[in-house]
């Protein structure tokens, strides 16, 4: 999605530590309009594929997957990362490892929101060594419900998640893959277009 | 808001310690096209606030604020509960406490994100004694920026933080006001409907 890798090129800041920050835009300031838009291409993408519920992960995976709910009309349903007092009845539970924070989180969905009937896309913000869409992929196994695919709005592509969830079978989009970065320049993984054409930037 | 308070009568559990469990919709699995409706229910109370930006406070706040501002065609900046290592820069921050944990939290937000431009509506699924609000108007008052007032899905009355702050002179707006509830019923505060009508249920 070339307007994304525009926006990352405009306002993303790449620190130490292969982390990016895109808190102007995707996750501590929310640029909503643009959040819709991108939610949108998701729906476009995974038009055809019969999505029945949007499965993510709290807090920063919220936002883009309101924007493809909106698109697609289905509900969200957010893992929360621990156990908390308004969770209560039965739960799937399982582990994911955060990149960011080097800690362990117990991930959890009530298994009243996951269930055998629902087609499930996850969505995300970030796709970096695919824990966290490991971790969902797992819950969804639990719940006997079927995957569609994942969609992320950035791919770290240099650090493999996304290409050993394609290896693995799974669909896997993400609106822009950045195959480089440091603090110079973001390189992207060159991708088609929505009109199919590839793009460069 | 009727359809809000419908709703609540038809999907919300009441738990001993007053919670009130509405995760079918509001905070835990996202019935998204809703949201989207209380969004531009809050846009519409709030349309002649000259509101330029919405602060919520994360998880369960991301999704109403994102529906609010779909409809405002404004930014959302969620705060923060923990400092984390992607929040780099300059911050306010303030302490809340969370009446659902039982503990104290930091509460922060970029300076970037939050300026004396601003013209700021909170955003919050709940309001029950008015701490995350409390906080939050902390933050917006550090931050000099001015505040249009604050709008909630489901205010817990009986609790009175919503009448504090507006006894404070703050203009807060719930789509549903709950003056009493137990495992057996919930009764709402009247309130005028979106035609100036009272509403009953």
């Amino acid at each position: 999605m070339k307007a994304l890798e525009e926006k990352i090129l405009a306002e993303g800041k790449v620190l130490p530590g292969n982390i990016l920050k895109v808190g102007s835009f995707l996750n501590h300031q929310l640029d909503v309009d643009f959040i819709m838009q991108m939610g949108q291409e998701i729906a476009r993408l995974f038009a055809d594929s019969g999505v029945s519920k949007i499965l993510t992960i709290e807090t920063s995976g919220i936002a883009i997957a309101m924007g493809a709910a909106a698109a697609l009309h289905v509900p969200v349903v957010f893992a929360k990362k621990h156990r908390t007092g308004n969770l209560s009845g039965e739960i799937y539970t399982t582990v994911v490892h955060s990149y960011t924070h080097g800690q362990d989180y117990n991930v959890v969905v009530s298994r009243d929101f996951l269930t055998p009937k629902d087609h499930v896309l996850l969505v995300d913000d970030f796709l970096a060594n695919g824990k966290a869409l490991e971790g969902l992929i797992d819950l969804v196994g639990q719940a006997g419900a079927q995957l569609c695919g994942a969609a992320c709005a950035i791919e770290k592509g240099f650090q493999h998640g996304g290409d050993s969830l394609r290896a693995a079978g799974i669909r896997v989009e993400s609106l822009a893959i950045i195959d480089q970065m440091d603090d110079s320049a973001v390189i992207f993984r060159p991708q088609p277009a929505a009109d199919g054409a590839p793009i460069s930037i």
